[in-house]
């Protein structure tokens, strides 16, 4: 299913060397004011370029299918598209023969009976992420009351980012990272106990990003080396202030009005161009493979504004699940 | 929503002082065999009695109420029931005023205007994870080629865990762990690029399992701190099989045939006999707290029976799915 | 999928002659009043015993196994259980190898392998239909200031119904009916344009109560026997108000405020006592079929108040969703 | 929501007068041979031209956008795209204000609080069915082996079609038809008992193409003047052949693997060159509506392969459900 949403619900769609990748938003109210010109800050926040980043630069530019009108929603599905213009012709039909290390060569030949798009990653790449970031800036408008922030806050193992990039570059291997995302102002409630806890959706929805390899919300898997009397977050105000926040935002599932946080942790990019071992399917040996290409060194630099796309989705999602109790 | 599920559907309900609590799985196939005493295992694996547990000890004695015939599924909507009966007469009512620290007391109060059933945690009780352990005993049938086992690795920051627990007994204080599941046997392609990657769906269930606070898969947050080199798992044969394992068993989200891998954090319980800060609703007031009551010290103890369970839902459904793109 | 809804979402199960049927509703608003007592009069009017209905009387007391605290509702899932105490022991195994004309036998044997509960109609059995009067008496609280009214407006090609009942039993042969149901106080905008149309969620309930053949809205199928110009609907004040109402209360999918009007076609049940021709799938032949047992002349005497309850629930889910978009 | 299918889930998009409509399927097995010109004959039957119908005839040239790759489908999700081309620039936007009768203007307004896309219908439009159309063209490449019909039985009350086209032109006057559907060699046991019974599913997406006002399934409305031993079709072979086919080929909402027959009701085209009356919402006081523009006379006689499409997406989807369950 490349669905997700119950009020607010995004589907997409796309190869990354197809004539197009794109998102449709069924259930986004009417009347919030959206110009293509409002998603080019978190457009550029993805795009890569700088530093660590491949070389591999599209313009990015969105068209509004459907959904729209007049510089403002409808309430009709709203269907935002990425034509792809820059892919290189290269054939990457070597792959399903000679699957590269770390990526979905193999699973997505097995999966799809060898009929897959497999030119640059094909419906895997993480050029799909576009159409979250694009319903990803649509889903702020919904909780704009909320302050939503994601940041690389360590790569390569070291806090100094720049650093760690310029170790990168000089040994030519790509490193991962954690991001830590921060939403202010979430109101009390939104969520349930069973299944769609606040940390079961946002978990749904991060781990369809390419690339995470685990989640933890407020203590996290430090929760699991503290006591109980250490780790309860005493409520200090009627409003359910707490003093500390282990919790990250979040009991019984449900947020409880304080910061909500987690981390994320991002891999590194699986695309080297090291050589590698591997099998060939065909011949059932081992053999080299050298990938030329462009390659993000370390694609977590890209994430941040991925991350925080998604929450922006499931809390505008959830925001709406929750005006439906209201008087 | 307190469902999930597309061909392997299950539906939780129930309160923890209530009549009852049940599960309804709509899409299990016909024809498996199962009768109450296959349950039994697994549900005393989740019971409470080890030390370190609550001394709350019902009998959870399943009714079948439906879906099953002659000993055997039906395919129609299967429902197992546990009626509660040691269900203490205390008066909780005290905790929507003054909310326990930890606990759901105060989202709930807010999430449900002042109704919910607050006695022993009502829906939010990790007692509803009854019915997904005895899901999970059909869903275990369905895929029974596969080898699904989770273990607690560490409590309290411990390895030997009988001592960690003498130690939180000594201290009367909880303490959380960090269990670990494997699943051999997986077939290659389960699961979707995007939204239902495995890992989504898995996190989805897992974090519906109270005191959850992470999750990791394969290298987990070690990759971050890790290059590409290191981290790609060769291919080393025709099957997919890889050399290392830091990928847990998954690539772009699907299932690589190779063991699939990986670690969930449990939080010390929140319930303690200890004396704590906490505000009253009503007066506004900071005040103090005790808790008196039948409390689990290590609550991890009992958890990867029911992370076992809810992988055997994600993989059941995901098996289930599979067969549709068969010839 | 035996589940329908998007915010009050209902789940059924339960066979005929098993230990229970029953009802998980889940997201049903929290703080609605809600006694056994308040089921009684529909249970009542869809119960057997008036002339032309089935002997067998059970007793339908509801229990609620979930989601009720105090007589509210908790806006947890709400289950509602009715045990099955009037079941004869009676052999039925026979209609697998003879299936009933008319009767689900033969295709459930195929799709469930033989191993479905037969005995009385097992889940296809109309005693089904309990557990959606039930939900329907909530969600008739939800929608509480619309008027929601069905009748049998025919029976036996008559409108007189005593009379038509009166031949039914004189001949002992079942005979068929239409029921119309009216909705008063319907707000405008209902609805979605695509998939869920107000008649595609009405008609997918509907449909899934057993013995229905039809639906029409409004003008219906005489519709296809006007012209534009008779078949407009002037509107004639500014709510939308029609002159007329061929248009049944809706427009392009979403009610426009006027009464919401469709009518339905029950079916002469299949059991009857006479004999009939069918064959035996083990010999391949022919044969005569006598069914003895208690049968309905004029289910659809009974029927009225199932098509109330799914047209309430159909209501409520959508009235729940037009909530999410008001300020 | 503006999809619809478990399996084989279609959404669509778009504005008559935006710039596209469309539709994204997600679910498509991979492997499935479809070229552009593969939908040209079914568009073509869907397209305006033949007499009686609108003069405003677009090229409907479709594109793929997503998964397809050298001419076969990839299994990931496949999106389908028509361009609006021949729009003309006339204001739509009195009819807000003016709404005509029997269209969706008023509801419209009132539900999307006045930002939708009022030219030409919007999202309501009839143009819409075209990416179900495209759908359908896959969805019966799914379910080859049934063979799946629906024509135009009577039109203006006239089984002489012609005639009655010829009759509504010398009147300026549209009118309504009635369609039959009938499907050959469907599998036993498609569908459900609740709630996705075979005509639950089928109802529901029938009531998304615009202008239809009933559905019958089998004997269908006549049902209700039969009696039991009348309509009961005896069983005459072991593969559950009947000798009569009053059931339409569904028991217990199952497919029984008889011919599959439904009709449909559809009305006369509310766009009407006549004068009419309505309300003016900003005067609030009534007035005369004349509108110009290209109608179609008999909207009936496009509506066949809208209903054959969506019938072969319901069962290319419920095909897929059954294959979960065999061995």
């Amino acid at each position: 299913m490349n669905s997700f949403g119950r009020l607010f619900r995004v589907s997409v769609f796309g190869e990354s060397h197809g004539p197009m990748i794109g998102i449709v938003i069924d259930g986004c109210p009417p009347g919030i004011e959206i110009d293509p010109a409002d998603l080019e800050t978190d457009l550029a926040r993805r795009r890569s370029g700088a530093i660590g980043t491949t070389p591999r630069i599209e313009p990015d530019i969105p068209e509004f299918g459907s959904g729209v009108f007049n510089g403002v929603t409808t309430g009709a599905p709203l269907t935002i598209i990425f034509r792809n213009t820059n892919t290189k012709s290269k054939d990457y039909s070597l792959f399903t023969t000679v699957p590269r290390p770390g990526h979905a060569d193999f699973v997505a030949t097995k999966k799809y009976k060898g009929y897959h798009d497999h030119r640059g990653g094909g419906h895997f790449s993480g050029r799909l992420t576009l159409g979250l970031v694009a319903a990803g800036v649509l889903a702020k408008k919904i909780v704009h009351k909320m302050n939503i922030k994601a940041e690389l806050i360590e790569a390569g193992a070291k806090p100094d980012i720049d650093k760690a990039i310029a170790e990168a570059i000089e040994n030519n291997d790509s490193i991962g990272g954690i991001i830590e995302c921060r939403v202010e102002n979430v109101p009390v409630g939104l969520g349930e106990p069973f299944f769609d806890s606040l940390e079961s959706v946002i978990s749904h929805l991060v781990f369809s990003i390419p690339a995470i390899k685990g989640i933890e919300f407020g203590s996290g898997f430090s929760a699991a080396r503290m006591t109980g009397s250490e780790h309860n977050d005493a409520l200090i105000d009627a409003d359910g202030k707490t003093g500390s926040n282990y919790a990250g935002g979040i009991n019984g599932g449900l947020s409880n009005g304080n910061e909500l946080i987690f981390r994320v942790a991002v891999k590194p990019t699986s695309s080297t161009s090291r050589k590698q071992r591997t099998i060939n399917l065909e011949t059932e040996k081992m053999t080299d493979l050298e990938v030329k290409g462009r390659h993000d060194l370390c694609i977590a630099l890209r994430v941040p504004v991925v991350v925080e796309s998604v929450t922006a989705i499931a809390l505008a999602d959830m925001l709406l699940v929750d005006k439906a109790w209201q008087k």
